[in-house]
């Protein structure tokens, strides 16, 4: 049910909707293999107590994985949750560490919670593949950039060492006392320019490969103001061919909400007030990428 | 700036917010002796890069919080964090266990996230205080019961084991087919009455402390009628003297954003598209009530 009010509001497709019930017949290997053949489906989002058959389980995952990024939220996972399973569908959800192990040689990417698993299905359908391991963020606020740094460790993505022509190229664009490395802290006070040169920067530069942006709302550069430029340049740099990873953290007063809706419409991830949720769907897209051996 | 957005949008009031900057002169400790003391402050929330005086700020908040919840949102707190920190602020960050032993010794609320320190902000000015342990879970869902579960194992929050005499009492009102025990499933056929029922049965036994609601959408009892019984079903204990913290977990199509709003405006904590989070703001609420003495 939480699929049906999510997807509407956030605009996410959505190519079918299973309830296996008991699995007294079709179980999840059955589902997996169906919708590893249907083009309608970019990506298979699984809500399970339990699973009938773990062997089989593993063996058609490790095979679609490699094609399409997984989702699985294990619920009955603590001894409270493991009786409630019981009583509902007398699921036996069993010891979470080997459940844990199992989703792990699969190749799934675990969401830990309900909302992680809606967010992982839209974003990994919306962000394309990253090529490489060196995640850029930039940011007009260090508090974000600390927030964000944090975040990526969390999801095992890795903060790029910045190469010296590179750090003098974005230096080019920000006051001296913005920081330079990575994060790249364009500090608080500019203008809409150079968000724009940043950006652009970080996009067109190959050694790049997933750029996360910290938005700080300022009068000078304001939230719609930021997503349309934002959105500009990677549609800008789409049409060169350039499709990288690129989520956004929005803080500020209520017109980030906004702002974020604009990003979302032009398939780039945007929350308000979040610095970790976004950086979490890049990291579920990077375990997808590993994976399906892309990077 | 993210408060300025969250709180008008969510209407949570902000009686002051304070930027540290360097802390040259006034530190944290100096603003919890100012904040314990002003009337207008219901809770605490703290964005940090660093402890200024780790000692002063323990001593401080261990007496702070046995009157008003803090919530501390720790930024550094990893390798890549922690550098961050440093280009931004100067801050040493420091090793993380350290603080995390600070924080707990002096009794505040740790967020992990941006956003958790926003709702655990308001989520604790909302809530009363529980006076017991016994934390009930009342759905129409199996499914949302077990990961309410789960969420409440991951919280410290402890599932009243069920009185005998409860669970008759709950059996009157639901099918033969729906879980007693706790989660109480009342199954997802059942009209308004039966949800009406049992929230009042849940409220006025004194054996439960704290009531965690899983809504699931159903023709028969649609989210807005959820919501109008819940809010008034609370009125009615309120105004006998009853009032234990309430929240709620809220599943369905987009109806049920509405339903949460309503809720929201009659202080009552509930999420759409969420399990996790209301039970991750009550268990908030749970460890600042267990810090202060109350339970």
């Amino acid at each position: 049910m939480a699929i049906i009010g999510f997807s509407r509001t956030n605009q996410m497709g959505v190519s079918a909707i299973v309830g296996l019930g008991n699995k007294a017949d079709i179980d999840e290997d059955d589902l997996l293999t169906f919708f590893e053949q249907d083009d309608n489906t970019q990506v298979i989002a699984m809500h399970v107590e339990d699973l009938k058959d773990g062997r089989a389980f593993a063996e058609v995952a490790q095979r679609v994985t490699k094609k399409k990024p997984v989702v699985v939220l294990k619920a009955g996972r603590t001894s409270m949750g493991a009786r409630a399973a019981r009583s509902h569908t007398g699921a036996l959800a069993g010891d979470d560490q080997i459940y844990d192990d199992i989703l792990r040689q699969s190749g799934v990417i675990r969401a830990m919670s309900l909302n992680d698993m809606l967010e992982y299905a839209r974003g990994l359908q919306i962000l394309p593949a990253p090529r490489g391991e060196n995640v850029l963020i930039l940011t007009g606020a260090g508090g974000s950039g600390v927030l964000l740094s944090d975040a990526c460790v969390d999801n095992g993505l890795t903060l790029m060492t910045m190469p010296d022509d590179l750090d003098a190229a974005f230096r080019e664009y920000i006051p001296p006392f913005g920081a330079s490395g990575n994060p790249v802290d364009i500090t608080g006070g500019e203008p809409p320019t150079t968000y724009r040169n940043t950006i652009r920067l970080a996009l067109e530069d190959e050694r790049v490969h997933a750029l996360i942006l910290g938005y700080w709302h300022t009068i000078i550069t304001p939230p719609m103001v930021f997503a349309e430029l934002l959105s500009e340049e990677i549609e800008r740099a789409r049409q060169v061919g350039i499709d990288k990873p690129v989520v956004a953290s929005l803080v500020g007063d209520v017109e980030v909400e906004d702002a974020a809706r604009h990003l979302m419409e032009h398939d780039i991830l945007a929350y308000p007030y979040e610095a970790e949720k976004p950086v979490a769907v890049l990291g579920a897209k990077y375990r997808w990428a590993r994976q399906a051996g892309l990077i």
